[in-house]
């Protein structure tokens, strides 16, 4: 049954496969009157193009956005507004293989179980991590309207396999620091060995894993709609839908668990006339609502499950067990692709909520 | 705006507040046909009562379901279930302080700000743990439906404070262990150990996280619908709505990102004429559907927020720094009573996309 | 699957049997601050009651409205508002024939063939237009809430039976007739006709039809979210679950098929400085948008389905042809009765879609 | 606030402006397996053509359907299936006017005091006839779906104008005659006197409306999920958010207000060893819930808003008074065209119903 649309406000629907025409979006419900272009969207769907580094795969895919519909005169309509992004370059014949010989790591397996074969398995169909373009390109529209609030969102690379960035990095690091390295890292230095632990991994046939942490600055207090729409559900939900995502947590995360109460409990204080919290081991979020701090989300990536390296399968058609070898060009690591999709994730939920706790007008005037 | 109900074939929609008259629950969807008695939900409810162990809060709720709606001659007829559970031993008074002055670590400014000081704020008001007893009575109706497909649904505690079980515990283990001790621990021998971690914390005027793990067995494979509603996505939006949860993961989890590809795939194999994966590091689903390995989910909580230690605050009327020093009698670790909460959530997710993947009749026979 | 839910900002959960504990509802969404009182429900409630007049089934419901959740200190507090409505005087004995006769123009045999024979079959179970008191109850609060823009909401019987109103009548005839007959008609000698119309049917062991208007004064323009959520296509979703209602046309409705578009367009005019239409053949309603003008839907309602006429059925167990007698109490015309269930469900939905328009703030401070 | 997606099993998301780039649907939730060719789309797409006929304005559109996603091999996948239909033949300049002019009976003064003026106003952009051609390019795939289930949806004009066709119309009459006139009428002597009707309006520079009844036959009983997602009320729900509708009923609709019970119910008969009612005054609907019989609903169109005749307006600059002449090409009825559109609308919620209700496999494999 249906699932491929996500917020209640500002709704995003998603469509298209790898290998297909394109992968596409429907944005409906973004307020009339936002200034918005292609280049506006483009610039963030360039971020996460492939082939721009060493890390990443030689695929050119050459994203271009096309705006079909709810945009005149430079501006949203109020009308929704649906985006394409033609997909070019697909070797589909790499993939005949795993008709019948389910990848593992992969959801070969259990979307033939779902679909009774009528998948398009080329490229992963609509398991493709290429799906999360159109999250992109939804989320450029997204950040914009959330910059009309003053609220920032920002993402990053804090480890990739074993390597991590030392914990506390500044706001700015990350504004400066991450497109200026292959693994979107916002500490120089760490990137050098992340870059590394890449390199080491594609040699070796094999791949490598990572953490994104998305920051939302400037986020008013009390969006979020609790019970069961809480803002950190929303988030999480939203997150779990990128491929290869295994954990989500907020602040302190699961070292809170690990900890006393007197020690994660961010104490108030009034600073500049304005209530704060001293510490923000809640990532900007209690009881499911936002409280004004930044929001800081943290995102857990496997490894990439196309490797080079032999695996153990099952050929479905003979039912007995076999061996494959993944070929096709595939990134050893996704985690610097998926940099700007969870800032996008997290930007389309914060705007939908926003639009929700009725923080933001229907008629965008400026 | 609206956020209190959650599913989609399965519906449930929450109400109620830590003082007020009820919590409750209305769970519409639920097939026709079920036999359901109210002693069939009690005896979930009963799990998560409070007072019944060292380890936890003497309030007494002696937590009674009734069930208004939907079940006749002792089976449910198709229409919606509303289930109420009634407040007792509610003493108010002690909250009259929060008012003015939100407690650290809680919903108390978030939800000024939020609700304009209208919100019922005695004993949390909405925001308490205690809404999740409806959880708990709607889950019961949950797994009963499972059951009718062969699903089990199992959940204990993996973590309390600082100490951990030991990573591999049985089925059996779970099944067997987790009621016989105060902190539903499946490892007698960690039981111990977490029992003495949550009365130190208690000592000292301060409370301890932690860390619970359901799993659900016998799920058949294919359940989830990407990409936006993803059996991870949904079961992950579940989880953060029960207060506390601040990270959530599935198998492998936050490890997997530091792992290889090689040994974080899941190799395929024949086991009695079927295909299966050798290791679940995948916790049972990939790509956003269950692949017919058990489910395995993981939900940190961080420390109750409501300590006897004194905590700085701010006195929101004068706008000036000022202490709060939490009375009321709280668990030091909620860890404990969370257990069934967990359980009923997954199990509700499950029973949900169950439906939606039309594996469930709309009519129950047997 | 699920469907007892309506409204996506301000959502209408509804739940209960004509004779088990209850018949209730949740409202979810209503903004914060909304002052409230049990009254302020019940007078509404009064007006559908039973046993009133001489028009109606000598029943003796007796409904009172227990409100469980969602007010506090006499203010909503943006939580969900629980309702209950006890049913009582119940004879259910009367109902054990058509278990295997169902009765004509009733429910009973689809609903027997979608719940497997499950439902509860007493007094019409879910299927009954009890449940209606609940979408009254709910509907008061959101009379309150459209009153905090000015927006009035009214209902008055045009029809029953072969009887019609002259078509023009004014809004204050409405306000002060309507609850001053027994038919609910605006025009006094209108409602003798009708009456007769009524006791001549019940006379003859029969029943009658009728049609009741619904108006909406003060109406921002701008309501509504097409394409699909347009303003007439959710006031005709919501009308059509009352039960008997068999047609809904908005403004000059079916009469505009035989028009021509010079005669049926409502011309522009400037009237006090603010534009105006000169006609309102439009029922205030144009492409799913208000329109600023009064909202005038009317809504055809059948004859009651239970009749104490002899009539054919069929015996379901042995498949054989039968007859059937109705037995019970029942209204010869539900029409008066459905008009402050008519006005409900219009003020509900102008509700959810000021809401969801942006027209109404998340918390009323007055 | 978004409201351009409709439907729940099977999710109906549209776009697009009548002089913008296209207009769209996105189908979300059809079962893999369905056999689908660009030609099946198109063959219904052609129906609403315009330029075919006399009665029809002598724009061009040539509407040619892509299939965009969701199909591989010549069948769906389960993926959502994205439509587009490229505009062309835009005359933009005619609706300079209008911006500041509005239309009497168009939705121009509301959509600018929705949108705040940022709508694309050219041809009515959002709010024109044409977006229906994409529930036509859907409703395609709807009807192919309900065809795996035996169930066949028809339709026809019954009135234009003031020209009604004989009420008893038989199945096959509307089979065989209805694309063989350029009204769309099952019965050839009233074709004739329709066409009179439009002819004699247009050459008056006026316009006139009408009446599509549609059908829907071998439906399974049990469809719809009461209380607010009655099959009546998402059937209503659907065609009111087609341009120009004032009006819904089904089965005996207003006519049943003014009868007697014991003439309006439909008595059970027992017929080919199946229950079966003598009459369908139900129009194939109780409660809710289809009840096996004919599902029969009649939709009331107004007069065609643009007309040549000189008509009063407002100039919204100067706020004064004005005149307009809307020139452009517009049907003198749109009647005609809107067949295949009832029909699609009502195949669309039968679909979606026949998902939720449990009655179509998630993979069809014939």
């Amino acid at each position: 049954m249906s699932g491929n649309s996500a917020g209640k406000a500002l709704v995003l629907t998603c469509f298209g496969e790898s290998h297909g025409t394109c992968v596409g979006a429907v944005l409906d419900g973004c307020p009339a009157g936002l200034p918005l272009t292609v280049d506006d969207i483009q610039v963030e769907l360039d971020k996460r193009k492939p082939g721009l580094t060493a890390v990443s795969t030689p695929r050119k895919e050459e994203d271009q956005v096309e705006v079909l519909s709810g945009v005149f005169n430079g501006r949203t309509t109020g009308a929704p507004i649906c985006l394409t992004i033609r997909n070019r370059d697909a070797e589909s014949e790499a993939y005949e293989q795993i008709k019948n010989k389910p990848r593992p790591g992969h959801a070969d397996l259990a979307a033939i179980l779902k679909y009774g074969g009528f998948g398009d398995y080329r490229g992963g169909g609509r398991f493709s991590g290429r799906v999360t373009a159109a999250y992109v390109a939804a989320g450029a529209i997204a950040k914009k309207l959330l910059a009309t609030l003053g609220v920032e969102v920002l993402a990053h690379t804090v480890q990739i396999g074993k390597v991590k960035t030392v914990k506390d990095v500044s706001f700015d690091q990350v504004r400066e620091n991450v497109y200026g390295n292959a693994v979107r890292c916002a500490v120089p230095e760490s990137a050098g060995l992340m870059e590394k632990e890449v390199a080491k991994a594609a040699e070796e046939g094999d791949s490598v894993g990572g953490v994104v942490e998305a920051v939302a600055l400037n986020v008013p207090a009390g969006l979020g709609e609790p019970v069961f729409d809480s803002l950190d559900s929303d988030v999480a939900k939203m997150m779990f839908n990128v491929p290869a995502v295994k954990g989500v947590e907020f602040g302190a995360g699961f070292q809170a668990a690990s900890m006393r109460g007197s020690e994660n409990n961010d104490a108030y204080a009034v600073q500049k006339g304005k209530v704060t919290s001293l510490t923000n081991n809640a990532g900007g979020i209690i009881g499911g609502l936002s409280t004004g701090m930044p929001i800081v989300v943290r995102v857990a990536f496997k490894p990439t499950s196309s490797i080079a390296k032999r695996q153990r399968t099952v050929n479905l058609e003979k039912m007995k067990e076999s061996e494959i070898q993944v070929t096709g060009r595939h990134d050893p690591c996704i985690v610097p692709r998926a940099v700007p999709v969870v800032e996008s994730c997290l930007a389309l939920v914060l705007a939908d909520h926003a639009l929700r706790a009725g923080k933001m007008p229907r008629v965008i005037k400026a």
